[in-house]
């Protein structure tokens, strides 16, 4: 559900450190939903491709997140989210000395499917199994 | 209007595989719009770049659609349009053994063009213009 | 804020030419928000890698935009900021012979962090202050 992408300068993070940020957000987003709901994707992007005011940089990170399962429940929810978004990425970014922005937009849960079905809503039987078995599987509940 | 985007591993894909899929699409949406408004980007992924759940995958395609001239009518139709998707896309996933996710967004059709015009509204005589010519063109009625 | 993505052929565009398309975005978004809001990625997509109409194409630039600090006010505006893209792009765009295609998202201002800070709202005191240092900083005023 979310699919997180994320532009880099080229060279600054190992498959190590992709694998951490990655199992770090699955953690956060696991605790509620299906752990395998969380994509996340990185591109490495040269100096001469990326301008923040129109200047090349080649010390950013420019992470964006399409929000698809869950939208926030308030503005509480929604603050305490980038502030552990921020403990996660401290280490990457501020840490090495990389400037950082992130945005999340909401796409409509309707217009989703994973392995051709469509998920189950949040706190049903259906969605519990998807935890389970950390894999989608067709609807058994109506 | 719908500008399709798929990651997946790489290699997956030949060039007859992508205009295959890309062919497909087009004659789904080019029933109802011009055919020129599907835009297809394919996109390598390398298995240390894409992570589901926190682990490296080599064997997942992840596509992600704005749609901008139309929205859904009815949920019946939405059913319907991933039915579609899901014969489409069978045999270069499902069928090669590859893990699948797709979710679609709708963006403001007021802030689109294409080469620098604005497209004309759903039904319209520019429309069935655009859509005869395969082409964008000065609108010419009101 | 706003984050531009520029699919283009390979080769078309020198980091001049890069350069040029991304300070003339800030020069007109800079007029009323901080310049260092403005994104812009590059990205070579090869002919064999994006379609329209089911056509592969290597003379085709794809824009697409998030827009997340501003929402436009009016038609009247949506229009008058179409017709600036149009004059910032013809040189490389219809000038050298290729296609073109812009859409813009709005995404939810609440959902965006720059530094890990949210950026302040229009016309604030904290925004007068982060327009006038060029970069984020901790809130200060209420």
């Amino acid at each position: 559900m979310p699919l997180w992408k994320i532009y880099h300068p080229v060279g600054a993070y190992s498959p190590e450190d992709k694998k951490a940020i990655s199992q770090a957000l699955s953690d956060v987003y696991g605790r509620g939903m299906p752990r395998f709901y969380v994509g996340v994707v990185f591109q490495e992007v040269a100096a001469d491709a990326f301008y923040i005011g129109g200047e090349p940089r080649n010390d950013f990170v420019r992470i964006w997140v399409d929000h698809i399962a869950r939208t926030f429940a308030s503005d509480d929810v929604k603050v305490r989210f980038f502030e552990k978004m921020n403990k996660i990425f401290a280490p990457y970014v501020a840490d090495r000395g990389y400037g950082w922005e992130l945005h999340v937009d909401e796409t409509p849960f309707d217009l989703w499917t994973i392995q051709g079905y469509f998920p189950p809503r949040e706190g049903t039987e259906d969605e519990k199994r998807w935890m389970a078995e950390n894999r989608a599987s067709p609807r058994t509940h109506a």
